[in-house]
């Protein structure tokens, strides 16, 4: 039964390990904690100020502060970019979702007013540019992807970046979604000084641990973001947003460990899925894919172990399989323990 | 020069009494800020659940929580409204903005596709339903109106917007906002379970001092919230505001205090404007609404003496009008000390 969520929104777990959503599962930085802490009575009242935390977000990634737009998470990015680029004057209009990507692409360009076209995964959920290029139509508007992808975890080569983007239509964008590239270290951001109709988005919400905050941004040059500016209500970031991304922004440590954590923890679950004799997909992100078959039911049976994990087996290409969040290497073992478990209680 | 935003945020100010966005002058109430400071480092790295705080809002409202959705402030209530009933399939749509209202009505409405229609105040600025209804066509969504209105003040009788939603074609809808509800007692609520075709909104950004938070409600019938959920991502409202929401629900003292300030505050405006000879609009909000002259200048130096009011001379009826904010009694006394030196010092 549809419950009427533009993307469902997962049932909320209590207890056990939270890998199921991509969170950092460390949590946020002890500075973030303090900054926020220090937010008074009086800010808490006022209409939310964003120049410093704009500053400081263009500092960290190297751009101009009027290119970047700072949003309540960056799923409103998703549907800010939508907004603004589809027209709603009866013209018809595509947008190319490149599969596997993440669930609110689609719903938010069609709410747009945009058919959706898919970008289809080539073998294995690998990148199929000739693919993409072939999903695009003198009407498409735009071509949204995950780089790293979710949930497989590639990294798609810049260059097949910058042959999208020059594969496309006057008039038309790829907006690159980096939500995960601070795990696996790609950045398209400087490229939009040379790459007019490229759009970068990221979160804060996975390694800085700010899921709870809601807080992203997106990159464009100026001319961009100020139309971005036309679809976005003007006081959408929160006050403990704007200075919760300034003190993460400036605490590299906190973000250093984090990635060091990760990196572990996947050597864990490829270990684990190895020897359990598990495929799986070496991964860029902070999250690995692994064929499980019963896909369902293996969640199901984790998830009463306190183990909480995604089922992706309706997604394209991922049949079978098991998302399982990489953070701290204490719940990889833990997930490797319950589910070796599960796998060998049930019939084979 | 249009700077692109949906709806122009006013510069932001520093230092002084901001009686210029009808913020809660006091801060929020300390309980709102003690369950601020019990948010965990984990807690603020999750994806925020709802169903407390929508359980607290719907018991303090009296309706059930499926009637409830919490909103990114109300601005993103009325931006989902819009898109939520305005279709994207080429069909003509019209909305009817009541005036003078809220500067979000107009720019979501035009964002969603629609052409807007205005329902023109009647003499003084008071609600006319027979303009409203004039303004209805066959291809009317929805029709949206401040209840009590901004900048005047005035609320519209219950029973006009009983028959505004009886004169609506069928499937259009009326969304009353009521930002400013608070402070004047009236609340279209209850009447959710008989008028189908009834929206109410409510922020909790004015009296309830939250508006660096971000946290709305828009209130309707099961079907109408679940048609709304398809046009708003599922994680908008960040994990402070979702504490701070039952907080503040929770602390009717707080809320009982600041309101009695508010009407002291207006009293001491209403008297000094009274002897300084000009007119102004008894006011139900937190504002009141005064006529200066020269709106523009007579803003800029109350600014200068670090009294920040609001321009509203732009606003149909409202010519030559600043809105000031009332809040704290001593805010007040330092406007209209400030404006009767403003107003001797320029020629008359």
């Amino acid at each position: 039964m549809s419950t009427g969520y533009l993307y469902e929104p997962l049932p909320d777990v209590s207890g056990g390990a939270r890998l199921h959503l991509n969170e950092n599962s460390a949590g946020c930085s002890a500075a973030v904690l303090s900054a926020i802490r220090s937010v008074t009575r009086e800010q808490i009242a006022w209409y939310p100020a964003y120049s410093s935390a704009t500053a400081a977000c263009a500092r960290a990634f190297g751009v101009s502060p009027d290119s970047v737009l700072l949003t309540n998470g960056l799923d409103e990015g998703i549907l800010t970019v939508s907004l603004a680029l589809v027209p709603r004057n009866g013209e018809p209009s595509d947008v190319v979702v490149v599969e596997p990507g993440y669930g609110m692409y689609g719903p938010s360009a069609r709410l747009a007013g945009a058919t959706v076209r898919s970008g289809e995964p080539g073998p294995d959920l690998s990148f199929d540019l000739d693919r993409v290029i072939a999903a695009i139509t003198p009407a498409t508007r735009f071509v949204i992807l995950s780089n790293p992808n979710n949930p497989a975890g590639a990294v798609i080569p810049h260059e097949s970046l910058l042959a999208l983007a020059r594969a496309l239509p006057d008039g038309a964008f790829l907006f690159v979604d980096e939500a995960y590239a601070d795990f696996a270290g790609n950045c398209a951001i400087p490229a939009i000084a040379t790459v007019p109709n490229l759009i970068v988005g990221r979160t804060f919400a996975k390694a800085y641990g700010l899921a709870g905050i809601r807080i992203g941004a997106v990159f464009a040059r100026p001319d961009v973001i100020a139309r971005l500016r036309g679809a976005i209500a003007p006081f959408s970031v929160n006050v403990f947003a704007s200075v919760a991304l300034e003190a993460a922004l400036n605490d590299r440590g906190y973000l250093e460990w984090y990635l060091h954590q990760v990196r572990q923890a996947k050597d864990v679950l490829y270990e684990g899925f190895t020897r359990l004799g598990l495929a799986f997909w070496r991964s860029d992100g902070n999250f690995v894919l692994v064929r499980v078959g019963d896909a369902p039911g293996v969640r199901q049976a984790l998830s009463a172990r306190g183990i909480h994990v995604r089922d992706r087996s309706s997604a394209p290409g991922c049949e079978g399989c098991i998302r399982v969040t990489a953070g701290l290497p204490d719940d990889a073992r833990a997930c490797i323990t319950a589910l070796e478990e599960v796998l060998c209680a049930a019939p084979r």
